[in-house]
């Protein structure tokens, strides 16, 4: 039986996760695949750990050089994350003529324009479904699956942390720092969680899922940004309150020339399918204008599903090769000259309803004034809650508006804010009503 | 710029829309696939029909055989369903050298064996992704993205005028007949309904999904099948009561050598992923050794729907052509060779909680005799539930078990219908508690 070698380099979770793969499920791979997928040589700096799994003579190095210069092997996997030496490791993979697996979207999205124009140069793929949604093949999904769609809009819930987080905080309540120091104490948030909660990771991500649903490669300074540190137990309830619930979502929408392109905590409905997306769990929702609407659920992270789909991007790569076709299939499913750049439009010109959460002192006349100023600025009301009132103090004021322009709505905003009677910042969260996939 | 012909066999909703998605969208497939997609022949016997569509000069005629045997044609689409004449124009198309794309689920879980031999020796490809779930790309996601797993388990909703039904009787109430007739009057019901209310289509749709699972041919009469005519109102309330809804489940799961393969009505937690899969939409559960949990969800019928699935499957046939690889992947995803009959599990054996309803004279002791004969038979009990009591008169006694042999539930079944206090059928559903996906 044929062989085909892989390499990896960087044996922390998911590389341990994919070499166990490879060698455990040896027999369903070769089953499907036709020849024997073998990891030749893994490399780390650490080769004294016990990880469990026997590799054979001669495949362990701390040596990343002699993996991706190996003669024998054919993909390199990547999987010590961060943008700089895998930066390296990558370039330098692709340049030896190796087929390159990752699961790193830092990388990707940061410097996917340099390592995708080499890998296009060189006639050879990068595989990264393990850098969005962990073990869902929705980047497959997306690239393939629905390749006759013109892709209208996606909705992703595609960090685990800010998931379990915001999930937790639903179910239980709590505060935000409460909560996330619950979830470092599970390991289910880094010691430096910014990546997740203040939304970079979901850019990251965002910016792949753009990249083939459009063709092209999206600078990630034009995806607008904004994190869950700032979501209060009481909005979670208002928002339950008003039919919703609160997700950090990936944004996309293709408005004729131009696309929207937006990571923030978003009020969605409550029997939307992703509102039951909970916890760790990821799910990517798709709007095709053939398909409709469809989602992929699944673990957005963790050591074994994120190493399946590494593995199956493996298997897709040694194909094409077995085939004797490496280039079947371009990194985004595009062929190169159709890439294009896209508009990014301003978040200015966005049209959503809104929640916004006034701090008002509780006096006649306060709501009037206020509506006032919203309807000097085009916006108009849908609901209104006032809790009971103590005349005089400090009480939430909740507005949730019709559509609104965002520049619109911040303008009005600003001016409320101006008045004596309002306190301190306003809360304004996002509504999304029309996702699709509930009709 | 290349061309890769395709021939269309039936234009009725499906197939109008697969010409329409190649026509309208084909500056999205070309951009994708590096060549041009062309409806070359389109046959339908009623060519009067306006089906809103420029063709082009020559390309429709009723004579499907010069579809079939045109020497530039590379890709046949057979749309007109059914297993007769259906079988006869693949064999056909096939033995001409034509790969060919079909959502034929009755035509190929019936004579797949047949159907993909033939390709196998020709060395083509049967595509069949609009066979299940409609415009879900979940057969790919099965095939190709969770390839590096051993699949342990599946669940499916997958017939979408079933689940209508059964999310209207939920949500408003009603009987089955009932509700039924309004689904037909709306068109989500066929003029005969039992293909998909009994269940065969979902036995025909799980078929092909334990194909793609295990690497084997499935035989129709080894999948266990009950419809969903005996539903009753009364029962999705008791189930609502104990958290539970009721689904029309296809299920596989793999039990060491064996796997079980079953499509009945199913009592599923009401938290979980698929209780929230209403309407004409349909989901696949997919649980994997590596991956863990995943769902596919989406249209599961449709005619632009399917159409999504059915081109998508053109695109990856004619990605094959361009790249010179046309055997890249068979069928299933298995390589010959690794074809193996599977042993189905006798339903005998099955383990699960059950649900059962009784008719009973409401009197003293009633209770303590069922209970009796089902502990006798090793079943233990984990609810009751007995409505509010009016002595003498007939009156329902709902009861959960715990885990129990299908075999002995039966037994103890048949003893409390003897029973003179036990009046008419009891009703029996089984629940399944584990499906994975919420941990």
């Amino acid at each position: 039986m044929d062989k085909i070698n892989v390499g990896i380099i960087g044996l922390g979770t998911v590389g341990t996760g994919t070499a166990k793969v490879i060698i455990e499920n040896a027999d369903v791979i070769s089953n499907k695949l036709g020849c024997e997928l073998v990891v030749k040589r893994a490399a780390d700096m650490d080769l004294d750990r016990d990880r469990g799994l026997d590799f054979g003579e001669g495949v362990l190095t701390n040596d990343a050089n002699a993996v991706i210069t190996d003669p024998d092997i054919s993909i390199i996997v990547e999987l010590i994350g961060g943008t700089t030496i895998a930066k390296d490791f990558v370039t330098e993979a692709l340049r030896n003529g190796k087929h390159v697996v990752t699961a790193n979207k830092a990388l990707l999205s940061i410097h996917g324009r340099e390592i995708f124009a080499l890998a296009r140069e060189k006639g050879l793929t990068v595989g990264f479904e393990a850098a969005v949604g962990g073990g869902i093949p929705c980047l497959k999904a997306l690239k393939e699956g629905l390749s006759a769609n013109r892709i209208e809009s996606i909705y992703g819930i595609i960090n685990g942390t800010a998931n379990y987080i915001l999930t937790k905080m639903t179910e239980e309540g709590g505060d935000f720092d409460e909560v996330l120091a619950d979830a470092s104490a599970r390991g289910y948030a880094e010691a430096d969680p910014s990546n997740d909660v203040d939304g970079n990771d979901t850019v990251h991500k965002l910016a792949l899922l753009m990249d083939i649903a459009y063709g092209t490669v999206v600078d990630l300074d034009d995806i607008y940004m904004e994190g869950i540190r700032n979501i209060n137990p009481i909005d979670i309830d208002f928002a339950h309150g008003f039919g919703y619930v609160i997700k950090l979502l990936a944004v996309t929408k293709l408005n004729g020339d131009e696309v929207e392109a937006r990571v923030h905590p978003t009020m969605i409905p409550g029997n939307h399918p992703l509102a039951s997306v909970d916890g760790v769990y990821n799910a990517v929702f798709i709007n095709g204008d053939v398909v409709g609407s469809t989602m992929y659920y699944g673990h957005g992270a963790g050591m074994m599903a994120t190493a399946s789909a590494v593995v199956a991007d493996v298997v897709d790569i040694a194909r094409d090769i077995h085939a004797k076709a490496p280039n079947r299939i371009t990194p985004f499913g595009w062929v190169d000259s159709a890439l294009k750049d896209i508009k990014i439009a301003s978040m200015d010109e966005l049209e959503l309803p809104y929640y916004l959460r006034f701090l008002v002192v509780d006096k006649p006349g306060v709501l009037s004034t206020i509506s006032g100023l919203l309807g000097e600025n085009n916006i108009s009301i849908s609901s209104v809650v006032q809790p009971e009132r103590e005349e005089g103090t400090l009480v939430p004021l909740v507005i949730v508006t019709h559509t609104a322009r965002e520049k619109e709505l911040r303008s009005a905003v600003s001016q409320i804010e101006e008045l004596e009677v309002v306190s301190g910042e306003t809360v304004i969260l996002r509504i999304e009503e029309q996702l699709g996939g509930t009709e």
